[in-house]
């Protein structure tokens, strides 16, 4: 049989782009750098906002809804946040029919809108911490757009909050950054990935610290997966979020802001993908397993299969297309990356049994249909914990300890290195600058990210990144 | 106790802006009929969208995403489509710090940039019907606007589906029109409206038939809910989608659109909203009980209760602010519209029960203690049906039939006139509209919505509308 896909071997890029094609994950919009997200890849999306939507909430924040665009004074306000984004904004000058007074910037993040709402709603140290999300769309102008993973347009949660101090701030940035971001990523999306703090030279705009969680693709390089900022109080100062505190004293507040987007699932392609398509973890796959009719004689008992299997809390579909030639439907399940697929035909069904195939392993055996609901379950829990070892394995292979900078490039070519902060510095940063690498996150000894880039036994993860 | 809020009789407009402000449900945007929604009114907004999402989705269509920015030059493909949006559009000249070869604009609404890409997904009979659906912000310049009821921005669902023959697409929009609009709005918002079919002169631009709810606010004037449109095959035509048929020949679809908006938001408002405050039927309520402690010598015991309800499957908020007066709170969750309130006090709790305060009647009586769970969900049960007859009762009683077009307008200073389509036409609707009344739609004498304008025994519904 051709193959569907380039190999990830071959050229990684390209069996990106052929996967996203084939699985009907997403289109390019008819505007440069803007993305159709069809169903299939739009129902990926959505089991991700559930999960990271239910635990952003058990964090405490409350979704809100702010407008999209912002008048252009607006961003000016926080000199090193107008400075980070006037390049990539896009500008409404008429509407109505008329052009307007003063442009009006599309968001490309809602920092200073929701910064002006802050400072309305917080009067006195009772209001605080305010704890705020938002699920909506921003846009950042793309030179070199990729579906998914960098688009004009994308689709993404930002939180905002507010607080009485450092230390609360603080320690709010790091509570969404593990119990939300890592959490998800690591126990929905099956990927491991670092977390650990960015350098000076890659924080967001207008941060005093930017947290990462940074995850490795198959091809070796880094995506990031999702940030969390403090601001300190550089927006609190530009937007007057102010306070009167329990004594009485007119205070300053403390900020943060933390994303994730619709990048994740360009990471969650890149990091699980084989050669066959997608490969999805089961917790996150919209559809966990497919029942499918060998011919049109099995399509009852398929249905039955179907509804024993949804009644045990499984996603399943039933494929039931008959006509359609069956190695065609099959390819197109592995392409698609449903985690099992039950084969029922008449021989199957006189044997009592179905037959399994996992995308995972490509293994295939007869299960006995007397108790297989139970079984899928704990084969899906079991392909969950498999791909979340493989991947960790995977990246755990391609990272070089190494002790200095031209080490760490040589390393580079391979994944990623992992080397003393020390050994790298402001300088060793330029000098991997040079070779297209970035000091993707610094973390403690213990794996823990740093409040500070000074602490002592820092390790810096390097590597190339999309 | 001073009034928190301007009466309904004395000025319905500032009532509900007043409404808007105290429950915290939304805020001025910083630009001109922009929108903040707050996390109360989103609250509100999330669970609609919950109840709307699911019934789309069993009505068969699945989500996807299109972009924000749709190149001008599509808006021009149908005619009476772009004629009826040009006033109202945004339009991005700048971006990426350049002026741009072709302005975009910024989606009114989606059906240019979809019917290109069903144009390219539509091959053959059997990729369709496509039916798909999309969660979104749209942009229509208001100069007149209002929070919730007309902003600039809104965030609304759009329907698009394509089908093989005009019967279909005609019964998908009513599917969607029943089984997905009227429903939620009658059994979740407890708002019994009026489906039917608008006049030529009403219909949505580029549409053949826009079928439309419309329902009564409690200052008698009219507020559309929701539309379902045909497109017959003007749009596949605009943008050439056409499929290979069962028998070899390329035909052209017909198309279908559908929306609901955070508009809904403000018909829940106005329908059930009283002197006191919003009231929200227990279906949809974020919050459907609220147990207070009375002092702080109940907060334990309020909690435990809070507990046993939240187990019982009931949206419960613990209020244990016993160092805020209790006045002040109550007037809150009567504001914010929670159906039941549950007091504890320690009397409440020495004798075995706690005090329920209903929120629709005002009505005050103890509850045993034993037993509570069931009887607050029987409760909440009987205020959702309690809340949908008397806002039937309220629209019929001001709903006057009559004969001619002057008694017509004469009825509608109160509510609403029903009169035959007959005795009306465009030169009636000419005449109603120097009133500022228009046809909000016809319905068969069965209350069903027509086919055609030209039906025999056609009933109007006429009023002034927001």
């Amino acid at each position: 049989m051709a193959r569907v896909l380039t190999a990830q071997t071959e050229d990684f890029p390209r069996w990106y782009q052929d996967v996203v094609a084939k699985a009907e994950l997403a289109d390019n919009g008819p505007v440069r750098g803007t993305m159709v997200i069809r169903p299939y890849g739009y129902s990926i999306w959505e089991r991700m906002q559930a999960e990271m939507d239910s635990r952003i909430k058990a964090c405490g924040a409350q979704n809100a809804y702010f407008p999209l665009f912002i008048p252009q004074s607006y961003m000016h306000r926080e000199a090193e946040h107008v400075e980070g984004f006037s390049p990539e904004l896009a500008v409404v000058t008429h509407a109505g029919g008329k052009q307007l007074e003063e442009p009006l910037v599309v968001r490309p993040t809602s920092e200073t809108v929701i910064g002006e709402y802050m400072a309305k709603w917080t009067q006195s140290y009772r209001d605080l911490p305010l704890l705020l999300n938002t699920w909506n769309n921003v846009v950042r102008w793309e030179l070199r757009p990729r579906l998914f993973l960098r688009t004009t347009e994308f689709l993404w949660q930002e939180g905002h909050t507010a607080h009485t101090t450092y230390d609360d701030a603080r320690d709010y940035a790091r509570r969404i950054l593990h119990e939300a971001y890592e959490d998800l990523m690591v126990n929905v999306l099956a990927i491991p990935v670092v977390v650990g703090r960015k350098t000076a030279r890659e924080r967001f705009a207008g941060a005093v610290n930017t947290l990462a969680c940074e995850a490795m693709m198959r091809d070796g390089k880094a995506l990031q997966m999702g940030t969390s900022h403090e601001f300190g109080q550089n927006f609190a100062k530009a937007f007057s979020i102010d306070f009167l505190s329990a004594s009485g004293q007119r205070e300053t507040a403390w900020t943060t802001s933390w994303g994730t987007s619709t990048r994740m699932v360009g990471g969650l392609i890149m990091v699980h993908g084989d050669d066959d398509g997608l490969r999805l973890p089961p917790v996150l796959a919209p559809v966990q397993v497919v029942v499918m009719a060998v011919k049109a004689d099995a399509v009852e008992a398929a249905h039955k299969l179907g509804a024993d299997l949804r009644e045990a809390g499984v996603r399943v579909v039933v494929d039931d297309r008959a006509d359609v030639q069956f190695g065609r439907r099959a390819v197109d399940w592995e392409l698609k990356g449903v985690p099992l697929r039950l084969e029922v035909g008449p021989r199957d069904l006189a044997a009592g049994h179905a037959t399994v195939v996992h995308r995972l392993s490509g293994g295939k055996r007869p299960l006995p249909l007397t108790g297989i609901a139970e079984t899928v379950v704990a084969l899906l829990g079991r392909e969950q914990r498999t791909m979340l070892d493989d991947a960790r394995a995977a990246r755990n292979a391609r990272t070089t300890d190494v002790d200095t900078v031209p080490e760490a490039i040589e390393a580079c070519t391979q994944g990623w290195a992992r080397l003393p902060w020390a050994a790298v510095g402001e300088a060793g940063e330029d000098e991997l600058a040079q070779s297209a690498i970035t000091v993707r996150c610094l973390t403690c000894e213990d794996g823990s990210p740093p409040d500070s880039d000074t602490e002592r036994g820092l390790v810096a993860y390097v590597g190339r990144s999309y």
